[in-house]
C-alpha cells in the first residue's frame, strides 16, 4: 500500500514584498491623511477613489521612474481574454476616470486620491511591492497658475501633517528648461527632436543621478563616461567639456532669490524658445507664490531639482525636508523627498486624441510618516484600553456591564475573555499597553466594592522594587466603591496623562 | 504597400464588474466607515491592515456565502513561481496574520480592518467584483461572552452609523443547535458524521432560501423535490413529513423573548449532545445581552437566521435593517442584511495545526451606506468652494490671495484655472455645486470692492424668473469692500445654511 501521504500546511506569510500594518501604525497614518486631505479639500479638490484593477491598455506604461525602466505592473488575464493589472499609481487611473466622465467632470477637474498602489518590482529592505500614494491633480488647466497652486497646497499639507515651517522646502524646476539647456549645449535640435536622443538619454540619467554621484560623477557621464569603484564602466554621452559646462550649469542655477535664479536661466537657455517659455513660467509661478506670501523658506525656484524630468513636460516640484537624519550606518544624512510632481500633458490624449493639459502632486505616504515619526509628530499611539479583568467567570455579564459603563462615559474599554488567571491577566493588559485594571472578585463584590490597578504606575514601581513582598504592597492599586468606576478611573487616566 | 495601420486607441473604461467612486460619495462613505470603527476601537478592538496581494495557499478556500461555491479570486503566478491573489474577504488574512505573528499578538486578539476585497465573480446588477467590507473579529477567546459581546457591538454600530433604534435588529442563532435540529430529524449520526452528508446540504441550501422560497417552497425541497416557475425541478433531500416538521419547526421557534425561544428550542433538539450546548451558548448570549440592557427591540434570538450557517461553527449574527424600500420594480421590501458573521473555529488550524477559537462579524460597507442614504442619514453632500472667478488674467496673483483668504478663514475656496467667460464661469460654478461666486473686474478693483453672488438663491430667483431683464436685476449678487470679503462670505453661506 502507498503510504498516505500527510498534506503540507501553508505557509502563514504574506508575499515576499508585502507586509501589514498593525495598530497604532495604521491610526497615525490615517490621522496624517485625513490632515493632509482635509488641505487637498479646503482648496477645491474632490476626492475620487478609482478602482484597484485596470485593464492592462487603459494603464499603459507611464511609470515615472527614470531608474527603473523594466518595472512591472501585476497582471492577469480575465475569462473574457482582456488583460487586467493592479494600477500602480493613482494618475493613470485618473487619466482614464477623466476620458470616461469628461462630459460629467467639471472642468478644470480638481481631485484628491488616496489608496495603495502596486509594483512587481524587486522587493528590498523599506522598498515594498504595495504602498499608499496620496495624490492631488488638476485636469484641464494649462495655465501654470495651477502648478503654483498645487506646489502652494503642498506647503501647507506638509505643515497640516506635522513638518514645522523651516523643515521642508517645497523646489520648483521646468523640464521646458532643461530642453532650452540642451538646445544650448547642441544636443538638441528642435527642429530635428530625434537626432542625439541618445546622449540626450545619458544626460538625463546622469543629471538625475547628481545626488549619488555628485558633481564629478554627472561630469564624467557627460564626457567620456565612468568608472565606478568595483571597476565597472558606464559610457558617458560624449559631450565636450563647453557642453558639459552648459549641463552642470543648469544644475547650480540657483540664485539667493527666484528672480535672480530666473535671470540666470534666462542666459543658460539662450536663444532656445522652449528654454525661453520654461523660463516664463518658471518667473510666472514665481509671482504667484510672491503674491500668496510664499517666500524661498518654503518654496523656491531650483534647477538642481531634476527627479522625474524625463516623464513631465512643463513645471516640475518635489518636497523635500531639510531635516538630517541617522541613516541604517548611524551616519547623519539629509531626510530628503517625500513628494513630487509636475505638468504632463498627454496622459488623457492617449484615449480621446484629444491633448489635455494636467498637473499634479504624489506624496509618498510612507516616506512622510516615517519622517513624522522620526521627529515625533506622528499621532502618539495612545494606552491601550481599561482591562476589566475576570475573577469569577459566572460574573461575565456583570464585568461586561462595567467595560460598557467605562465606554458609555468616553473611555477605551475591554473585559479580559481569554482564559488564566490574575498574573496572566495582568501580562496580557501589560501587552496592551493598559493604563488601568479593574479587579472584582467575590469578596469585593460582597462589600460592593472594586480595586483599580494603575499600571503605569505600577509598572514604574516594580522597576525600582526589590521583593515579591514590595509588589504586593505597592500603593498602585486602590479599592474604590463600585458605584465610583467611571469617575475613579477617569482620574487615574487624567493623573497619568 | 501596406496600409498603414493606426494604432487603435485604448478603450477608457473600468473592467467589467468595477467601479469609480466620486467626490461626495467618497466622503460619505469615509464618514460612516469612521463612526463605525470608532465604535470598534472602544471596545478595544485594535486597526490591522494587510497586504491586499496573499499567496493563494494562504488563502485557501473559506468563501462563506453557501450560493457561490464556485466563486472565484483574482489569482495569477509570481516570478518566483508562487500563485499569487487578491483577497476575497478579510477574514482569510486575519487568519494569516494571526498564525504568522500569534507570538507577538495579545491573546485574545480584537482586530478591526476596513478595505476592498476583491471576487471573480460574475458581475451583476449592484454586484461589483471589488467592494469593501468592514471588520470586527476577537482571535482567540472560545467564550460566547465574546459572540455576546460583538452582537452588542454591532447594535451600538449601527446606531454610531446613523440606523435609528427600531430601524435594525441583530438576530442570534447558532449552528450547534441547527445540527441537533438534524439529529433530532434523523438526517445526522454523531457517530457517523459522513452519513447523509448529501441529503443535509441539500437541507442546508433549502433552509438557505426560506426568504425567497417561502415556507412551502422549503418544505417542497426538504421533502420529494420542488418544481419552478421555469418548469425546472430540484431534487429535495428526501425528508418525511414528520424529520420535514422538525426542521420547519426549528426556523418557527422564534417566541417573545430570548428564554421562551431558547425553551422551544431545547425541545426541538431532544437528546442531541451538540443541540444542547448550542442552545445552552444561546442562553449565555441572551443573559449577556439582558446585562447590557440590549432588549429585544435590539438583539433577539432567531433561530430563522439560516444565512451562513453553513460556514460558522457556533453562534451566528446579522443586522438586519427592518425598514421598508422601494425595489427596483416599485414595490416595497424589507431592506435586509447589511452584517453577518459568527463564530468559526477552524481557519488558524490550517496553519498551525492548532485549533484557534474565533468569532467576529462584517459589515456590507457598499449596502449599508445605500441604507443611510435611503433614510436621508447619509453625511450631506456639502457645497462646492467658493469660486472666485477670473475677469483679468494678469490679475491671477490676486485672485489666488483672495481664495487663500477665504479658506485662512476656514472656507473652502478655489480659483477657476480653466478658460472662458463669465458664463462658462458661473456654468463651471454651478457644475461645482457652490454657493457663492466672486467677481472682482478692472472697475471693481479701481473702486476697491468685490462682487459676490449668492448663486443659491441666484437658482432660486432663476426658477421663478420670466426674462434676461429680470435675471439681471436680481438681488442675489452684491458689491461689497474687498477688505470685507472673508465677513460677507461667511455671512451669505450661514443665511443660506
Amino acid at each position: 500500500m502507498a503510504k498516505e501521504k500527510k498534506p503540507r500546511r501553508p505557509r502563514a506569510e504574506t508575499p515576499r514584498g508585502f507586509r501589514d500594518y498593525f495598530g497604532a501604525e495604521v491610526r497615525a497614518r490615517n490621522a496624517m491623511l485625513a490632515r493632509v486631505t482635509e488641505v487637498y479639500h479646503a482648496y477645491g479638490f474632490d476626492p475620487l477613489e478609482t478602482s484597484a484593477v485596470e485593464t492592462v491598455e487603459a494603464l499603459g506604461k507611464f511609470l515615472p521612474d527614470v531608474d527603473r525602466p523594466n518595472e512591472g505592473v501585476f497582471a492577469w488575464k480575465d475569462e473574457d481574454e482582456d488583460w487586467l493589472a493592479l494600477r500602480y499609481d493613482l494618475t493613470a487611473p485618473l487619466a482614464r476616470v477623466y476620458a470616461q466622465f469628461r462630459r460629467d467632470l467639471p472642468l478644470p477637474y480638481r481631485r484628491y486620491a488616496v489608496g495603495p498602489v502596486w509594483r512587481n518590482e524587486k522587493p528590498g529592505p523599506g522598498r515594498f511591492r504595495q504602498f499608499y500614494q496620496c495624490d492631488a491633480d488638476t485636469v484641464g488647466s494649462g495655465n501654470v497658475a495651477a502648478d503654483a497652486e498645487i506646489c502652494g497646497m503642498l506647503a501647507e499639507a506638509m505643515e497640516a501633517a506635522g513638518i514645522a515651517r523651516g523643515d521642508y522646502l517645497i523646489r520648483v524646476n521646468n523640464r521646458k528648461v532643461l530642453n532650452g539647456v540642451m538646445e544650448a549645449a547642441g544636443v538638441l535640435d528642435p527642429a530635428d527632436p530625434e537626432k542625439d536622443a541618445h546622449a540626450r538619454g545619458i544626460v538625463m540619467r546622469a543629471i538625475d543621478k547628481l545626488d549619488r554621484l555628485g558633481t564629478e560623477g554627472v561630469a564624467a557621464l557627460l564626457g567620456a563616461g565612468r568608472r565606478d569603484e568595483s571597476g565597472d564602466f558606464t559610457r558617458g554621452a560624449g559631450l565636450s567639456g563647453e557642453q558639459a559646462a552648459v549641463i552642470m550649469g543648469f544644475m547650480d542655477a540657483r540664485r539667493g532669490d527666484g528672480a535672480a535664479t530666473c535671470a540666470r536661466l534666462r542666459e543658460l537657455v539662450g536663444a532656445s524658445a522652449a528654454g525661453t517659455e520654461g523660463v516664463a513660467e518658471l518667473e510666472r509661478i514665481a509671482e504667484f507664490l510672491d503674491a500668496r506670501g510664499l517666500g524661498s523658506e518654503r518654496v523656491v525656484i531650483d534647477p538642481s531639482v531634476v527627479r522625474g524630468l524625463g516623464y513631465y513636460t512643463g513645471p516640475v516640484y518635489e518636497a523635500e525636508l531639510t531635516f538630517e537624519i541617522l541613516d541604517d550606518e548611524g551616519r547623519k544624512r539629509q531626510f530628503g523627498s517625500v513628494a513630487g510632481g509636475g505638468r504632463y500633458d498627454d496622459l488623457v490624449k492617449r484615449f480621446t486624441g484629444e491633448a489635455v493639459p494636467a498637473c499634479g502632486v504624489s506624496v509618498g505616504v510612507d516616506r512622510l510618516l516615517a519622517a513624522l515619526t522620526a521627529k515625533g509628530r506622528a499621532a502618539v499611539a495612545e494606552p491601550g484600553p481599561v482591562v476589566v479583568t475576570v475573577m469569577d467567570r459566572d460574573r461575565m455579564a456583570g464585568y461586561q456591564a462595567m467595560a460598557a459603563e467605562l465606554r458609555a462615559a468616553g473611555i477605551r474599554a475591554e473585559v479580559f475573555l481569554g482564559s488564566g488567571n490574575m498574573a496572566r491577566q495582568m501580562k496580557y493588559a501589560d501587552q496592551r499597553g493598559s493604563a488601568v485594571a479593574v479587579v472584582e472578585g467575590g469578596d469585593e463584590r460582597a462589600r460592593g466594592v472594586v480595586q483599580i490597578k494603575d499600571l503605569a504606575l505600577g509598572a514604574r514601581l516594580a522597576a525600582a522594587m526589590e521583593s515579591h513582598e514590595d509588589w504586593k504592597a505597592q500603593p498602585a492599586q486602590r479599592e474604590i466603591a463600585r458605584g465610583d468606576l467611571v469617575a475613579e478611573v477617569r482620574a487615574m487616566l487624567a493623573g497619568q496623562g
